[in-house]
Formats: C-alpha cells, structure tokens, sequence
C-alpha cells in the first residue's frame, strides 16, 4: 500500500464479516472513486444507524427505538412469546407474516465451554418476563445445532409452569433440498419425525 | 424491514460493489451488533478518506496528495510513463516492483459506442503530459480486452514521436493456467507470439 489513508480504510472495512484483503481493497478503491456525496452518505447512514441502535430493554432486539416497536405493538398478542437468537431472526420470521406474537432475544446459545451461561443469554431476563405476562406458548425458535439444541433443552427444563406450551420449529428435510445430500442426522430424524401424507 | 433507519443502511450499503440484498442485511447487523466504537471508527474513516481523495492533477491517481506521492518522487524516472486504466492497477503494479517510472491513469477505456472517447480517457492531458518531459518508453499497460485493444491501438497511432518507444504488456497464457481452459483467442496469440525456450 502507498497511502497510509488507503491502508487505513482498507483495515477498517477488513472487520466486517466476509471481507477479506481483496474485497476490502476493492471496496476502498470504490468508495474514493464513487460520487463523493454518495460515499459520505453511506459514512453518514451507518453512523447515525450505529449511534441510534440499542437493544430493547424488553426484548434485547436490536432498535431505534425503546421499547422497541414490536414490543409496544398493542395489536400483537402477549400470549404468546418467539424466543430467538439475534434480531436478524425477527427480520426472517417477520417476513413470512406467520406470528403475531412477542419476542425474546437470546443474543447468545449456551456455550458453556465458550463461557456462555444462563446469564450470558439472558435467561433471568427472560423468566422475569414470563412471569409478567400470560403466555400461552413459548416458541423456541432456534437453530437445531449443538449450542442450539442445548440452549433449547435448559431453556424448556427450566420453565415449570404447566398452563404455557413450549414448542420448537419442526425440523426435518428442507424444501426443494435432496436426500442425497442430507446429513446423516437429517436424515435420521425426518425419519423419525414421518408424518402422514393425508393428515 | 421492520425499521426505517436500517433499512435507510441496507440500501446505502447496497451501492457497494457486490454487495446485494442478503449481504447489505448482513453488513448491516453485524455495524449495528458491534462495538458501537469500532462501527463509528468505519464510518469516520470511510468520511476521512473520501473527504481527502481526489485525482492528482498531474497524472489522475487517486491521491491525498497532490502531486501525489509517486508524481513528487524524485526517485522515480521521468523518462518512463505507464499509462494505466484505474488507481488500483498501479497499486497492482508497484506490488510487483519492476517499475521505477511515472504513471497515468486514463480512469475509463475507449468505448464510443459508451460515448466514451479520447476526451474521457484524457487524452489530450496526456498528449501535454508527455510534450512536458523527456520520455524514452511509454509503456500501455491496459488489459487486452475489446475496449484495452481499442485504446491501446488509438494512444499508439496518436503520439507521433520516433524517439519514443511506445510498448504494452506480454499477453499469453497466464502462469498456472491450463491450456485445456484458455480461450481460443488466448491460445491462438500465444500460439503465434511464441517465443525460444533457449532466449
């Protein structure tokens, strides 16, 4: 590199997640070559996003607002509780428009070689918030992976209250995926999980 | 998108080269989820340098400089020129440290079906660039596609000098490549820019 401004912008974008030495170069050459005022708009958009973001001091989503507007949408049900690992996941289900419920953000799975505790995903937090409200269901809807099937396991027996139903997202073989390429463990459990094809 | 402010993000995000939809969401919530210093750290810096970039008056690098670095260096050779397309091949270029020369940068290729002609490329600035010093050899080193050839050929047969060499980079088959996987058009001028084994 032959310009200590260059370098230092090339280091900079190197922290987001997926950008290497080479994007990051190219997306620095980019950004000094583009319409100036364009570039600085998009310095100017992530700074105010990043100032103004916080996490719901209800739910930990990620928001501009405090509660967040999820959790002070009085046209979603308080009956039923979405409990989730990161506010992107909100985003995803928000899309599919199948829940009209609250959530929760986990923010972590437990971890606990990793330090990630109860605490560390909010657990305390969250039982708080249970016991606030009526909840009919609590939908776990987390990652079937290791940490998220053990957070899902100490989440579910360590919520004793026998009026609320705690449900996971199904799993199985995803749509237009290919048995072929299923993992073992895929496979085993759709086999296990067979439903019938009249119901 | 649930919220204006982060949405305001994915679409000024967007405007990054290969950055899509899916991406620009992801960059997006990992600026909001990290360390808020080091996600206004990216945003300053991405300020600074586009505030302090511009194009060297004398050669069109992309500099915070001007005369740029590599322009004011009294090292390098006035008497070598290597007109290139972008900022960045030059970066490519000093890379490889074969070249003690000046630079030019054309910033865009001959393409007047784009309308792109000898103004936009610079032309007559590097008609007076090269009138202004004693140059023994420029060297054209632009890629040998469609608009590279046509620029290539139009800057050769514009600059009448016999005292100056005019040259242009080595085309063949690149070192690793496969002559099973070369274009036709790459192996027929390697074919006939062959050269000795013994030389």
């Amino acid at each position: 590199m032959i310009n200590n401004l260059l370098e230092e912008l090339v280091l900079s974008l190197k922290k987001l997640p997926g950008v290497g030495n080479k994007t990051a170069q190219r997306l620095a050459m980019y950004l000094i070559n583009m319409n100036k005022q364009e570039a600085l708009q998009i310095s100017d958009t992530i700074r105010k996003a990043v100032s103004n973001f916080q996490n719901c001091t209800t739910c930990n989503m990620l928001t501009d607002k405090d509660p967040c507007q999820l959790c002070s949408d009085e046209k979603r049900s308080d009956e039923l509780l979405c409990v989730v690992e990161t506010t992107q996941d909100i985003l995803l289900i928000e899309k599919i428009h199948e829940f009209q419920g609250k959530y929760f953000v986990l923010n972590r799975l437990l971890s606990p070689i990793d330090g990630i505790g109860p605490e560390e995903i909010h657990f305390p937090k969250l039982k708080k918030l249970i016991r606030s409200r009526k909840i009919k269901e609590i939908i776990l809807a987390i990652s079937p992976s290791t940490e998220g099937e053990t957070t899902i396991n100490y989440i579910a027996s360590n919520i004793q209250n026998d009026n609320i139903k705690i449900t996971r997202l199904s799993t199985g073989l995803p749509f237009g995926g290919d048995i072929e390429y299923s993992s073992s463990l895929t496979l085993s459990n759709a086999f296990r999980r067979r439903y019938s094809v009249k119901d």
